[in-house]
């Protein structure tokens, strides 16, 4: 029984980079890939023909969210998640132990798995605890529902038989994610906590895999600490995933998430799909596409575009100074006549103007939210593009170099 | 100088029902037609390519609001509304006279020009008056900008100068909309006011018309009062309008509405298309076709989308009763697999359930607002192909019982 078949076309010479093809039930997934994220069976402000008209190769859905609404049992009598959205392609969803960090200690903290105060809460500082919406312990994670107050367990078990009412080709296990403020001590409870539950998984994957045809992926943890990491490591590794993740805490600073990258991904079998979980800013990408990385997911060009930031090319002037955004809100493109980006092929770029976009964006018009998010998710799936080329050119380093500098 | 053709290409043997065709600066529009409203230069929820793949043959911008955002003077450097939309096919503006109404009279009384108390409102009385943002005198309107508070005199030469700028192929004369409450009085005044404004306006108008290639039409007010609606009605006829237009209080029912059209309409030359401002309820638009008329405009159909309501053909068992409607955040479609309309082609339909736009609706994903807007407003454009057809097929009659019962 085989639901993931994964192919090394070509490894590069001077990195660990790699091209590859994972083929799941619902198709193929050329990588390295960015896997634009679809929280509740929509990509926040698109929809499935316009993922059509990007040629996305899969998306992910979040198994919280679904859980919720519209609940995952209606998904499955409605046919599943692949009909439920009408998408045909491959899907992932994720196992909902991300939000029992980012609705429980994240929440509690203030602060995002990178250590970083959220965006949105600027003016709070870490150490206003707020209401936590997740409590987590052996048995698994209680969340109270953000907008309604239920109550929810999640447990190894519940996220599988979650995962397979929605039935997406590639599923992950259950786990614990712990952030860059959790002690060691915490850190390795959460671990041992994430490989039981890692054995739980698979083990509930397995009794129906030949049914569901699903693919299931072990996640790595270990925080920031190099013993554990290696820990993890070995242990995940040890067990039989169709795919490796690495989650939770990667550190203080991006250049703790690098060597995180490095302590784990030599010891990874070469013949897995290698996934980095919630991860999206252009550097990293390409530095993780280096180490070895073979897709990404994460919700952050939907999220900047609603905010009025859209991603621009170094052909455009993006650069790592200003990570390659500009915000269209700004009075200097009330009269800019130019499309987002003179390079980009998407629709917005080819149709509409900076000024019609700071137009909608300042009048707070809907057009303006499917037009930006357009725009981003095509700058990500066409940068991947841009990145299997180089490979297959052997001319990553050079690419790499044109955008970072 | 002709700005405007209009070709009646077939007239109803038992109604005054026609079928026409417009031809303006950029292009045709056959008639009769629904006009999808673009207030601030998009159709909202949708773009220009939405626009395009549903074939709509032209759009009504609103003057007031393009004036203050983003500036009328702004979109005639960025080349006029046309390339600022990139919408290359025929353009209405209305002439902001309709917000001098709707902002003044009608805020301070709560109530829309049928009489009727703004829904969004139902629990506030038409006595609690409300803040004006609009005041009114012979030498025109000031407005209080809704989103800034900043000042805006409107009059007819200001009106025709910002519709200049804007660019439209179909402009529209500056012009006092009354309420059904107004007195008799105070209607005979407003109209003769307008009266003013339209030489005015056409004066205006006449100045740049080789230049600019617009065309102005000319609107009739005069309430629900006889003898009024016949007074103006002689007055714009007698003048060098190239479209007329039947704006102001429609009386206080359907009833008081279709009596204004009986009394105009024959009065009105057959050589000139006429179009009935703000309706947009499928009845009114069945029995306005009869009588004559032969466009429309509304924001009725996106408007009722963004909340939940989505129209339905007698097929799918809409009905006079139920207004053509379903409510799509019914808790029962939930679990119903079928697309809104099973006749419907549009693309919402095509792809998705009424499980999932209810789904989407409930989370409040910004994709259904798109999906709903694009059904309804295919709804009403494919209801105007319906009808055209059977202008063409003398079976207006039987379409209209089919659908009004």
């Amino acid at each position: 029984m085989q639901n993931l078949s994964f192919t090394v076309k070509k490894e590069a010479k001077k990195s660990r980079a790699r091209l590859g093809i994972i083929e799941v039930a619902h198709g193929k997934i050329e990588t390295p890939y960015f896997v634009p994220v679809a929280t509740a069976a929509t990509v926040r402000g698109l929809d499935q023909m316009d993922m059509e008209e990007l040629r996305a190769q899969v998306l992910l859905a979040n198994t919280y969210h679904l859980h919720l609404r519209p609940g995952d049992k209606n998904v499955k009598k409605l046919g599943g998640l692949h009909r439920f959205m009408n998408w045909n392609k491959p899907l992932f969803t994720d196992s909902g132990g991300f939000q029992a960090f980012s609705l429980g200690y994240g929440m509690e903290h203030n602060i995002n798995k990178l250590g970083n105060i959220f965006p949105e809460n600027k003016k709070t500082k870490t150490e206003d605890i707020k209401e936590k919406f997740a409590t987590i312990n052996d048995k698994g994670v209680t969340f109270k529902a953000h907008h309604s107050g239920e109550i929810i367990h999640l447990n190894p078990k519940k996220s599988i038989e979650i995962q397979q009412n929605l039935g997406a080709d590639i599923i992950l296990a259950f786990d614990e994610c712990t952030s860059p403020l959790s002690s060691k001590e915490y850190t390795k409870t959460a671990m041992e906590r994430t490989h039981r539950w890692a054995i739980e998984s698979l083990k509930f994957h397995k009794k129906k895999a030949k049914k569901t045809k699903q693919a299931l992926y072990g996640i790595i943890q270990g925080g920031e600490y190099r013993d554990l990491r290696d820990e993890s490591t070995r242990f995940i590794t040890s067990l039989d995933f169709d795919g490796i993740a690495i989650g939770g805490s990667l550190g203080k600073s991006k250049n703790d998430m690098h060597n995180i990258l490095d302590w784990v991904i030599p010891s990874l079998p070469k013949n897995k799909p290698r996934h980095l979980l919630g991860i999206g800013d252009i550097d990293d990408i390409f530095i993780a596409v280096e180490k070895g990385i073979d897709t990404f997911d994460c919700v952050y060009p939907t999220r900047i575009a609603r905010r009025g930031t859209l991603l621009v090319t170094p052909e455009e002037g993006g650069s790592l100074k200003n990570k390659f955004r500009l915000n269209i809100g700004n009075a200097k493109f009330k009269l800019d006549k130019k499309p987002v980006d003179r390079t980009c092929t998407c629709s917005t770029c080819r149709n509409y103007s900076r000024a019609y976009l700071n137009h909608l964006y300042k009048t707070k018009e809907l057009a303006y939210f499917k037009l930006a998010a357009l725009h981003n998710v095509h700058f990500m799936l066409n940068l991947m593009e841009r990145i299997r080329e180089a490979i297959r050119n052997d001319s990553l380093h050079k690419l790499k170099k044109k955008w970072l500098g």
